[in-house]
């Protein structure tokens, strides 16, 4: 099985950063957008390697966000796609609205922590000692710029990061991958590319952020490639 | 004597480093650009403090760049300035493509290497401690920005260096102030803004990067401010 430019980076990462283990029990998030997709089909297939040999499991978040969903027809041809590469998918409604306290705003950080509490707590109770998330290359870089020019950090979404609270880790496979492969990729599958599109504003600075990224790179992957390289050639000496 | 923004940024780098010292020999970068000019005008008012004492010398590097250098009533002019400022100023000709090797070629890196050399050079030979260089702000990030980009490196001219080599320190007293701040400075001060124009490219890399980093910082100084204190708080756990 000849492996895709997307599968190579993934093989690099789990090679680079020591992902997977034998045994592993891999909880994914599935919203249904073109990273956790990929992702699930790229594991999914990785499942079938000898070595190591790991489990994975699926787990839709269903919000109450309006807009925020997909429909019966699109969360349908989503589960048909899990139930094709063999992982186990069940969906989870929570009350994102509704767990908000009076006075509090919905925003797009509330809303990605309650998914990110839910999946920890059903990873937890059913035995899964991985997340995987479907953060792709842009993603930690653009993240990197937001702490570095907002927060005053150098510091971002690490491709592999223990939880100090929980026996649980989480992944990030796709974290060699540009978003235009995914994109490319997903575009070629003919899937579907669900993207957050609810009432609360479209992370729209997250937006501006990939943007500002491209030009900080000048539109090129090697530039791209230099500044994930940079995280780990940090020199002490010359900073101010 | 009441300080002006820019010295009240040049005195927190002075704090912040500890740049100054008791009986300091200071030898400034005389190129007749604003950024040097201005370092030269403030320090020679620092130099009225009671604490720390300390000495200023300038030399100008004349190199034999066509159109790289200045008209004689602007080498007066600034020749002039720095004795109003009391600060005791040579010229020292350099055959800056004269030293080029057959088959090298003329570049912005070579012509600073150059001039690097030879104030550290004279200031060996004259008893200086330290080097005062006129990057900013803005030269700080952009080169940052380079590294990252570029090189693959976390890196950049830090605003106190101490070369190995020699018993000798670089300071760039400048390093908190913006570029805008300078800039409107000379002009309000009616100085010639001498740049670099000379024949061999002027450096339009590294004007590239200047626009980088003004989009990346969203044109804001807290962006700018953010991105250099991210310099000083890199979160080792949370990088890729």
């Amino acid at each position: 099985m000849a492996l895709t430019h997307i599968e190579k980076l993934i093989a690099k990462a789990v090679r680079d950063y020591g992902m997977l283990a034998e045994g592993d029990r891999i909880l994914l998030g599935a919203s249904g957008g073109k990273d956790s997709t990929t992702l699930a089909w790229a594991l999914s297939r990785r499942r079938r390697w000898n070595s190591p040999r790991f489990e994975l499991e699926a787990l839709r978040i269903v919000g109450d966000v309006p807009g925020g969903g997909m429909s019966d027809v699109q969360a349908e041809r989503l589960a048909g796609m899990y139930a094709e590469w063999d992982i186990p998918y069940r969906t989870l409604e929570v009350p994102i609205i509704g767990r908000l306290k009076a006075g509090e705003k919905m925003s797009c950080y509330w809303c990605a922590t309650q998914r990110r509490t839910e999946l920890i707590r059903w990873a937890l109770e059913n035995g899964c000692n991985k997340i995987a998330l479907g953060h792709h290359l842009d993603d930690i870089l653009a993240t990197l710029l937001m702490n570095m020019t907002k927060k005053g950090e150098i510091a971002t979404m690490p491709p592999r990061l223990e939880y100090e609270k929980y026996p649980l880790e989480v992944i990030r496979p796709l974290a060699l991958v540009e978003e235009d492969s995914i994109r490319g990729f997903a575009r070629e599958q003919g899937w579907l590319a669900t993207t957050c599109t609810c009432d609360f504003g479209a992370d729209g600075e997250r937006k501006e952020y990939q943007r500002r990224l491209n030009v900080l790179c000048g539109g090129t992957e090697e530039g791209k490639r230099n500044l994930y390289r940079s995280m780990s050639n940090v020199k002490d000496g010359y900073l101010a």
